[in-house]
């Protein structure tokens, strides 16, 4: 048996003594076959004595359980770190950031509450999934739409805590901007209601997201001040027609006035740009036919600006390119595509080309024969085939982790971004996935990916994760910063948020001994260490 | 000279000395009449012991100042409340809490420091107000549009910390989720940068407004957690045109279609709705023409609601009506009202009215004759002439307070709210200004207004404060609760969020308590008390 750290197995067995006491003897898990499921699948640390594990696993059914364990875990001073459905790949996983920890699982709290159709709004569990929702809405024939991340197995609480994004329109895509209410389990046991969810018999818990007083949901974002048992949505109403159209120009310059006109039109909330600006002429989309053998040819050379703008226009191959999606009606839909391109228009030689359109409800059939359903509210496994095996990768990784830092949403910060990165890759002698698009998963900036395989050889695995950690503080110098990460960087991308003698972290950390005096929560989550674990801090 | 409470003058003397030595003399006020100018216009404790008044107040200039104050404050214990511009009138103006605090009066900070044209958003001190920013725009002739309440004489800053409301799309009229980063002076003095702000150099603070880790901003709005110092907010970009238009609707039931309809379309974002639902029956708007001499006699009448249908059908006059308003080119904005029509013709006997129509920029002189500025993001103090003397309002009150509790976005809550508050007053025996319509301004809910004058008779003044704690525990009962109330009844409001024996509360406290141990600041704000006064909750 693995004990937590600084913990005497006596003491441990005692406390899953008593843990089988709340959830029953079928729901402590300590063997480790059982515990291998809570190792992240895709730990930069696979194999390697630093490897986060679990010590336990427990598994309640409801939020009183949740109160009796964190009751437990404090008398024995027990580390505790809960996960939704666990699915947080490339981020952690279900494995602890402090290793030792025990997880508890909320995979059985996967209650849908309530889902008001008029209001459109929903209550759920931690551990109900995407598709959990999705399938109550398609089985409930209800006009609402979910909004979902690439992939759709993963938790609504979970993403919205770890401030995760989806494809629809802005407000809603926005997991955490989009959630109303609360209710937590305070690493005491105590048990809290925000919003509205504070007035007993509140009518608008759903409905309004602020209540009375100061907001308290963003302690318990990206964070480990408590145990989240519901949450509330604002989902989307089901629209009529769902149309998208493409955006094409084929100057490198023609970038500046795209993103312009994309900040203005999302602004004004015309449309929905959830996707990232494409170079079909420097990078193959996912799921995009292979380039042509001239293309193929160009890119291996990777000449000029000006050579590659000549190929553009000589062969009909957009510089830049991107999807705009509208939600609305058949007609409301075109008004608004008509007036993108009148806006997008005015960059000379813009191209346009008609996307998709659907009208709504869809029938299963036609679900099915959707190729890009994130963008409709359909949650899908299909993102995992991008790094399945294929021609064009034979040799498949073993995970990833992406590093993915905060910029401004212009194309001069794209093109400072993509240069400060290619010169230090050149310099460090490595060479990450490369894919230097603008993501348009946040409104008002980008964010750049580079990403990493994850190796089974430790030696690969230690390299990049020095580039990672290189690269956090090579961004931190230029103003961008990472909204999320992998517990193995965690500590390392708080450390750059350290203005004025890391304020916001003493600050933070302040709070945290005040909500969990014994430091049992998720200790060193995003980078916030109890009083009795700081000095560990990596 | 006045003193704060179990301060010893001597101590309190010293104190104003080291204020003014950071300040300087000019700035730090002790007589009755500077005092004067702190009290609040709307108290409903007018001329009463107490009525909430500051026992001096010193003005800083820049946020080294704030922290200098706050720093001498601690050292002394005295009580401190911060206000931007001091315009919160009916939620309390400038009059402290906690009667005898010293006010911080943040006017002197009223720098415009950063306005982001392109990615439209801007960094403010708390003494900008929404005119100030207007007229910066204006004459850099900025594509900006800011949302500003009526009036327009108060700080963004201040607006947005209380979750005020403007007029505008819906992700800019909520004031405080259209903020994006903060600087925070805390009670012991130390200086905290919310969201990217805490990365030294951050390209993004305005832009992204999450940053890393818990995030805190909440813990500063409705609360005494801290002084914010400068805050951003995401802007809307000038629009090219703006087109209102009227749906009316003759039958009592239409309520129930109307409303889900107006959901709907706002909910996809189609249409921004900030006004409310009218009843030109039963109710004259504001600035309306005088009813005439039938309708008059019908409403004195007050008969049932057939009669009312009744003399609605032959006489043309909606029992319900509501203006919508959208913002894009004249073709877009046709687009949108032409859907909003098809949607609300589905309501038997729907008519249409087409309203006012700009395009954009507005001369000086375009912008002077615009009637209803709001909705254009103009700020105005147009509002302050609803209260004014005229022939219809022949003894104008000495100011009011609102009561507003959040009810559902529902037919059927507007029509149980009406209900239940008509039973009560008629039980009571009470009769304040009836405005029973359901306003729009937050998304998802609906408010009802109900609005109590402000007297100069202390009598009239205790009565009306006794109906408006009673209507607070009746809302409550129906699960409707305040989203914003004035220091007269934040304890009674807060009382009321109850769920698990005040968890909400104890939780608030506790932090409180861990961030201004002293607890020298605000104390009393939204019913958060400090630890050495929580026995005196009202």
């Amino acid at each position: 048996m693995r004990t937590p750290p600084g913990l005497a197995p006596e003491s441990f067995a005692t406390a899953l003594r008593e843990f089988e006491g709340v959830v029953g003897k079928d729901w402590v898990f300590t063997s480790d076959d059982d515990l291998h499921l809570y190792q992240d699948a895709y730990s930069p640390f696979w194999g390697e004595p630093d490897e986060r594990k679990a010590s336990a696993a427990v598994a309640p059914h409801s939020t009183e359980e949740v109160q009796a364990i964190m009751r437990i875990a404090n008398a024995h001073k027990i580390p505790i770190y809960p996960i939704s459905t666990g699915r947080n790949l490339g981020y952690g996983g279900a494995a602890p950031v402090y290793s030792g920890s025990v997880v508890l699982d909320l995979k059985r709290m996967n209650r849908i509450l309530e889902v008001n159709e008029r209001n459109a709004t929903c209550l759920v569990e931690p551990g109900v999934s995407y598709f959990d929702l999705y399938r109550h809405i398609r089985a409930n024939k209800l006009k609402l739409w979910i909004d979902c991340p690439d992939p759709g197995w993963g938790s609504l609480i979970g993403n919205a805590l770890e401030r995760g994004n989806g494809y629809t329109l802005a407000p809603y895509r926005d997991h955490w901007g989009a959630h109303a209410g609360m209710e937590v389990v305070l690493p005491d046991g105590d048990l809290v209601r925000t919003g509205m969810g504070a007035m007993p018999g509140a009518k608008t818990w759903q409905q309004f997201k602020y209540g009375y007083g100061p907001h308290l949901d963003g302690l318990f974002s990206q964070s480990n001040f408590g145990v989240v048992t519901k949450m509330g949505f604002w989902m989307m109403p089901e629209p009529e027609a769902f149309r998208s159209g493409t955006v094409m120009v084929y100057r490198y310059d023609d970038l500046f006035k795209l993103v312009d006109i994309l900040a203005y039109l999302e602004n004004l909330k015309v449309m929905s740009a959830t996707t990232r600006v494409e170079s079909p002429l420097l990078f193959g989309a996912f799921k995009a036919p292979p380039p042509s053998p001239e293309l193929a040819a160009l890119r291996a050379r990777n000449p000029g600006r000006e050579e590659y703008e000549a190929f553009a226009a000589n062969n009909n191959v957009p510089y830049w390119s991107v999807i705009l999606r509208f939600y609305g009606s058949p007609k409301l839909t075109a008004a608004h595509w008509e007036y993108a391109q009148e806006k997008f228009g005015t960059i000379a030689g813009a191209k346009f080309k008609d996307g998709d359109f659907y009208e709504f409800p869809l029938s299963d059939a036609a679900v099915n024969r959707i190729m890009d359903k994130a963008p409709l509210g359909i949650p899908s496994l299909e993102a995992f085939s991008m790094g399945g095996r294929t021609p064009t990768n034979p040799t498949p990784s073993n995970g990833h982790m992406w590093f993915s830092p905060i910029i401004p949403m212009s194309g001069e910060a794209v093109q400072e971004c993509e240069r400060v990165f290619r010169e230090a890759f050149a310099q460090w002698g490595v060479n990450p996935l490369g894919l230097p698009l603008p993501q348009l998963y946040h409104e008002r900036t980008f964010f750049q990916i580079y990403g990493f395989p994850i190796s089974h050889d430790a030696e690969t695995n230690r390299k990049n994760r020095e580039t990672f950690k290189r690269m956090i503080a090579l961004a931190a110098e230029h103003g961008w910063g990472e909204y999320r990460t992998a517990p193995a960087f965690m500590d390392a991308c708080a450390d750059t948020y350290s203005f004025n003698n890391h304020a916001l972290r003493r600050l933070q950390e302040k709070l945290k001994d005040a909500v969990d005096p014994n430091g049992i929560l998720s200790a060193g989550r995003y980078g916030i260490w109890p009083e009795h674990l700081r000095k560990t801090r990596s």
